[in-house]
């Protein structure tokens, strides 16, 4: 089935990986192209913490080989070991040596490994984006009754709100700083987030760290030890470079793979994107720790449109911070900088505030407040992030700030919005809390 | 209470009136401000279909003095008869004459009358808004079975949603054309609605006109005579503009007040906004007859900024339609041109479609499927309108492509947008809609 030289190969089977195969499908149609993927059933990432219980069967959150076949993208199971450059051709674990003319690296990232005793421990768990893995998790899960997450990011929150729907379990959360989600939010929303997660049963363990992993518990920093069934590591993840350094190519100032405005690497026929290629901050070119889906498949778009010739001018510049969770019923996003960090760059800055409700009137059935917090810079104007809690529709809500971010919009602009409202889809138009947000900041810039 | 001498006199009583006042406060501190309104009591326009059945009580959708108060805005129940611009003055039915300094007209529009017999009939409601008019309105319907609604716009489909949801009620819905929605959506979402209601058990009486209301019926173009012992005008509104053509304003190429970019007319001391005002449409800069809440607010608050100074420099751009209604569970929203309005005003359009689900993996409970339509120009790649269908998320989606529209972005711009995604909140980061159609329509362009 697979060939010994391809037009494209990507390694990596995420995200990244599918939609460079997939956009380069579309772009040039004539081309083979090979995808080599390290798992052989993968998942959606960001669907992983919604497999222990808010899905009823695991597989539904499979990462499928349909768009790649739909496409006539070849599949490869295998590990890729080395890239010989000078000859582009490449050599797997399994043995096999593959030419190319044109590369995708997209292999991801690794979960982090703190520096914790006991790690070894059999009731330790990274998250690894791996089915059959995951599935065998599950089920040690449902033994399980006193877990410990470590880490109070995106994964750990999620992880625990899901677990804690478990009837039975006990779940306690153990982060470092005093708040949560602190890379994303400003602490009034790591609030409420701890207060949902309190109000659920979460036992929160801050400004705390794991320091052994023990046969059935944990010893905290403070000297504490709790007991643990189950220990899951939610502390993040680094980018996956290994084989991109043992190939000679460029690691960039921060922990990732160089890579020029159209995804190329420092070798014309070698693109990198997703998890194990460096990022720019949009605001401030410096390195921007940020892994997520939805930036790797921007960039995979950008690179699998480029493979052969710029066809269309494009630029990736550079990367936002934008995510968004779910936490017991209310939703949360953040965009750009947070004013905490937009401080800690040197950026003069005016905040705006708005609260409003998600329906109008309020008194409509299934209101719940949004609450929204935009960052300007106080000189220019211009929109440096925002964040927003509510309803589902935040969810969206944070896509608008986004787009507002990298078209660069400036307060008196959003302040002048043009907008659709309905009763049973957003705030009152008198009241849109974009608009007010926008608006309360003017009054001080 | 109210004085004989205003800074600032708004002539009112809407959401475009409302925050004109506000915005004024917010930018002028010692201004006096008055605020005239011809109804004691009125609504919020867009809540107005759902006082009959959604709302516990009619009373939750008032529009209260609350703002006006808290803004030191002074309030007068009156109707104004005539402005004499030369001495800066206006007089009231009720015989009061003040001065002003700066004057703003927010009238809004009247419902159009369309010319059908029998319109007089006591079965037929205009749909006004004032408070103690639609309570009457509410008390009548309790008594009315068969129910036919004319016009099958927003105000229509609105109306024959919300009296379905009533036991015992037979609503009919009359729409000249053959399809519904047709100002604002291209005819597959206009179908979608009509799938809906017609499961509701709503009679959609297409191509068809109301030639006469009878004493209990309405007898048809074809010459069907229908049971009604109601009859709604859902046909639309038009500026009400009576006040400023007495006083000797311009009224513009359409039929609203014309007013420059700051919204002053063309004397500087009198500004004008809301449905009362011609609309130039953002691409084409001919009429656009848009009377939205949404609309008017924005212009409220360019005028009330820039009553005494130009304080800052701001442009209305000219008005986007951006709408959004919600059908028996299906939220649709619309902005800037439909695929048929922009090939008819002489564009050279690429159409990009997508679907996708509203959560990820779509076996999560509650998904919906988002149907997505971007439209651009050709050649120029420049984001021209757009049109969404889905769950509550597409009230916002819709003010998302909004931005995009009103900052001018290009179909490739969006094709490598960088989104948040969350499982229980957004399409998956692989099939984000808005990025699915742009790359769908960048393949043609």
């Amino acid at each position: 089935m697979v060939n010994d030289k391809y037009d494209v190969i990507v390694i990596g089977g995420g995200p990244a990986g599918i939609i460079s195969a997939v956009t380069a499908r579309k772009y040039y149609p004539d081309k083979s192209i090979l995808l080599i993927k390290s798992v052989k059933k993968g998942v959606i990432p960001c669907g992983i913490p919604y497999m222990f219980n808010s899905l009823k069967n695991p597989e539904d959150n499979a990462l499928g080989n349909a768009p790649l076949e739909k496409n006539k993208v070849d599949i490869m199971v295998d590990e890729v070991v080395k890239v010989l450059r000078k000859v582009k051709s490449i050599k797997t674990k399994g043995g096999k040596t593959l030419k190319y003319e044109k590369l995708v690296l997209a292999m991801g990232s690794n979960p982090i490994l703190p520096p914790i005793k006991g790690l070894d421990k059999k009731i330790v768990f990274p998250i690894y984006k791996d089915m059959d893995y995951l599935k065998d998790l599950k089920e040690k899960l449902a033994e399980a009754k006193n877990i410990v997450i470590i880490g109070g990011g995106f994964i750990g929150v999620e992880f625990a709100d899901e677990f804690s729907n478990i009837k039975g379990k006990n779940v306690s959360l153990v982060e470092m700083f005093p708040y949560l989600l602190l890379n994303s939010f400003d602490v009034e929303f790591g609030e409420m987030v701890m207060s949902k997660l309190e109000a659920k049963g979460v036992k929160l363990l801050l400004s705390r760290k794991v320091e052994e992993v023990l046969d059935s518990g944990a010893r905290l920093s403070d000297g504490e030890t709790i007991p643990a069934d189950m220990v899951i590591l939610g502390i993040g993840a680094s980018p996956n470079t290994k084989l991109a350094e043992k190939s000679g190519l460029d690691i960039g100032r921060g922990k990732g793979i160089w890579v020029d405005e159209y995804m190329r690497t420092a070798d014309p026929d070698v693109f990198a994107v997703g998890d194990c290629v460096g990022k720019r901050d949009f605001f401030t070119r410096k390195n921007l720790p940020v892994m997520l889906a939805s930036t790797a498949t921007a960039e995979a778009r950008v690179a699998g449109a480029n493979l052969f010739k710029l066809k269309v001018v494009r630029e990736n510049k550079g990367t936002i911070a934008i995510y968004s969770t779910y936490v017991d019923g209310l939703a949360l996003g953040s965009a750009g900088l947070t004013e905490s960090t937009a401080k800690s760059e040197g950026f003069e800055v005016e905040v705006g505030l708005a609260e409003a409700p998600d329906k109008h009137p309020a008194a409509l059935p299934g209101t719940s407040k949004i609450k929204l917090k935009l960052i300007f810079s106080k000189q220019s104007g211009i929109i440096l992030g925002g964040q927003v809690a509510g309803g589902i529709s935040a969810g969206e809500i944070i896509n608008i700030i986004g787009m507002a971010i990298q078209k660069r919009v400036s307060a008196t602009e959003l302040e002048t919005l043009q907008l659709a409202t309905h009763p049973y889809l957003t705030a009152p138009p008198t009241m849109y809390p974009l608009v007010l947000a926008a608006q309360d900041a003017v009054g001080r810039i």
